[in-house]
């Protein structure tokens, strides 16, 4: 079975980050989650990285602000996919975390999310559609998930504008 | 073995499109490929996505530029990893066709790459990875590759340092 | 007589689409509306537009934030005239979905207004302006509206100004 | 019949402005053109939306670059319905004539298409929907276009792609 | 003695204009403001203009946000000299009213102050410039206001860092 | 009778600032020009500020690129009214210069034109303008120039529309 | 022992300069501090940058918002190194001080550092790294601060992380 | 006698890498230069950076273009002072190599230089400014460079100057 890597680029990050967890968890994949950064812990960073595979981890998350290096350090380390999360923590609205993320250098690819929770909770349901590959119960939840989404569209359609005419 | 699908929006996009082609030849990973546009062929795209799956393709690249829905149109469409690649195809230098990519909200994930051909390179090498996940030969083509990477820069070091001093 | 359709991508655009609705519902033109996304309900979005014209719909408007791709999905399945309109939802200030709405490449227009309520407002008019070119009746009511607007101007000023000096 | 008046800032938008014209003709929809600018020759421009409906102009497409001020300007003076045409022609990549003309305050609503000749095409292919709402054989036309477009999409398809692999 | 015109695209420009209107008293120079639109109210705010000469306005300061043409449109009426003040007052922080203010195209100058309250005052002390080249007493009144400001400077030096060390 | 100080902050900024000379000598008003950097050269742009008012400059063009200082530098050694054109030197296509020239902090007023030869020409008409509230000859050759620009758009309107129907 | 010279453009950058300021205390690293604005009183400023050396100062740290041109304008004065702190007072969310600070053209050399609180920390550390190059025992304080960082983000990830999962 | 050590990302980068180059030889400072990449060679770099000290380097140069983390994974391993110079080698005008460089989360700075040649060169002055704080003689030099500057400056004005009236 699938594990997720999660890797934070500091405490602040960890708001952004719950969301990437908790869609795991509605999915049952399995993770393991540290806070690491690319700028003050490289080493650490590093031998994350490294273990990784050997850890079980398939697929990794990597969630900064900032000048956002810490999905191309990590990818710059391993085969495994990364998937980076730009987090908008600075004056500039998040521009320098996401442009940090996805101008990546032809060579390593880093596979960049949006900004933010909604970029956070689409990482996580990446990771599972990549597990799924191989994974049919899996798969099964993950179809699931979008015809529950369809229905709460459905339902907001209903409940908001039953009042608007 | 894995077959990824190639989609782009436009035959403007082919020339970006041949990086991705070339890269994906040259790890012998099996790839179909098809312009159609999100807008000017909805249906036409929507098929083809739809019965992406029933032709063994595990993870689409969709490339597009201007205001590029294309990744976001397949992914709707799909539970099997999308990854775009914006094109710098209008006045504004990438920026529409990045944050048409990239700022996808949450529950349908695109990975996007960089702008252009270091995008499609990498967008290659992401379906790549993923496909290693479950293929050992592929996973030691690619360390092979990022070994031929590391030889190159240090052979560019050599040569061009040579006659700086 | 003249029925606009609303389309929003998400409950969270309501805020947003009840200033289209009161503009609309101020010149007495019929209007319906829908909860539909263009990533989540793609079919559901594909339904509603290609009944759009028998629902007797003519003039259609899109509400969407982040990478909006409403308006051109909406438009990519239609003839009906189709009107953005851009919600800053995400930290990059309405700039992802302003592109996402604006910069459609050539063949399927999307007619863009302003980010938030000004472009609601201006939406919700611009059907009026198109309807009332086959509406006498219509047109007088938008004459008199401009005709408000710059009464309400003049009373600002004088208002306003009045204990300025 | 429908008469689209096309009005251009400068005669250095004239390129674009052809895509526009081109885009007409080939609907054999009737159009009225001028050079008049917001700034250098405001009252000409006034007079000639002010006269428009008598002209028999129903529509109006605005071409115009840097501060774009022409969309505005002629919205602000008639009731008919105005789609400006965003140039690329200073530095700023056309940053500034998109937001000079997307962003219009609630109350007098521009229609903006994309920046360049993109959005010259899509301004017609939109003033002709608008027309085609009364006009069943205009409708016919759009519907041929759109199938024409499919087809081109389909032939580039096979074209570019047939010596790819 | 000069008189500065002041002319507001909105109620809610208000508070910006305030800080103009504080800085003429200051130097007791002699001010007209009013409230008119270059959208909602060109007829007013074009006839104010033209009379701003023979109301004794020598200089004009405009007030605008969005799509801020207002500064373009009345620049296009006069000769007087016409200094613009973008208001950050939409979702796009101000790059609007910025871009639509200071691009104006090569003919027709409108001089451009910093977004908001700083460029608001600095509106006001330019005006007091142009009129103080032939108003000495008004430049005496300029010099002693920077020398206030510089000793302002070195109070506040003092003020605030007497406790930090 | 007016005369103008032309700073530029590099010889590079040559080929914008002959643009301003040019509009100039056709209006007849004489000028002071110089190359002095706010960076490389600041005791020299300091003196040359400090005479201009000795040396009958009564206003001042500053033209610089990059981290365009110039105009605030300047402005911040005299009283006289400091214009500046931002030219667009460097990668950032001018948003660098444009920023630095526009968003002076209260208290210390540069009047910001758009970005190169726009800005430049428009910085000369700018300071003719201010000329002109105090010489009616100076005041009826603008009248003079802004009918020629007047005819000129209407002799391009003819030239160019004669041959597009 | 070096001694840092800390120059605000005004007092609302206090809060900003603070976090250098404790930076500097924590490593014993003596400093003077003066606000002086590059524009309101550029004589000061001068004087005070001239006089740096003399007065045992090495290094310069300069804080500053809007059109932050006091880096620049202090590194035109003086050989010693020159460290740039952006400050976001503006609408435009620090773009406006960080382009001013950053884009300085060759041959007058400003260090900048990122915008707000985490660039102030960020010039301060810098100046002691430049310091420790002649300090050994600075030097190992710093190696002790990194460590001190990297058993913080050991205790984040452990304090947080426990009750994840 | 101080070293200072180049590090490059790509050998794509050398045209601006020869900036910094040629002005460390003008002023007779001895350099090391290595092409390694932060993504493809990260060990090579980490390696480079931590022997860094042990080769007598004492301030580091890091060119890149694109993510540019090369700035920041170079000061993760070292508290030798380094300097970033971001390089526009993709669409985006160099706003992401900028951005990625000067947003460092404070811990680590990093010492931004502007982009391209103008960022070389004062890379290589900022460099030697460091080094003069205890080297007499390049003290000297960089007065005479400055000296050099100014002449140079008051030569092209005469020059070009000469034949403008």
């Amino acid at each position: 079975m699938t594990k997720v890597g999660i890797i934070l680029g500091s405490k602040s990050d960890m708001e952004i980050a719950r969301v990437a967890v908790n869609t795991l968890k509605e999915f049952a994949v399995d993770f393991d989650i540290i806070i690491s950064s690319a700028h003050r812990t490289p080493d650490r960073t590093s031998a994350w990285v490294k273990n990784a595979k050997k850890n079980n981890i398939e697929i990794i998350i990597a969630i900064a602000g900032a000048a956002a290096h810490l999905g191309g350090v990590v990818a710059s380390k391993t085969l495994l996919p990364v998937i980076a999360v730009p987090v908008a923590s600075t004056a500039l609205c998040g521009f320098d975390a996401l442009l940090s993320s996805v101008q990546m250098p032809g060579g390593i690819p880093v596979a960049t999310m949006a900004i933010g929770t909604a970029g956070a909770k689409n990482a996580a349901l990446f990771a599972c559609q990549i597990a799924a590959l191989n994974d049919e119960t899996l798969n099964k939840k993950l179809l699931i998930h979008r015809d529950r989404m369809k229905e709460q569209v459905v339902q907001d359609s209903e409940n908001i504008l039953k009042n608007i005419k």
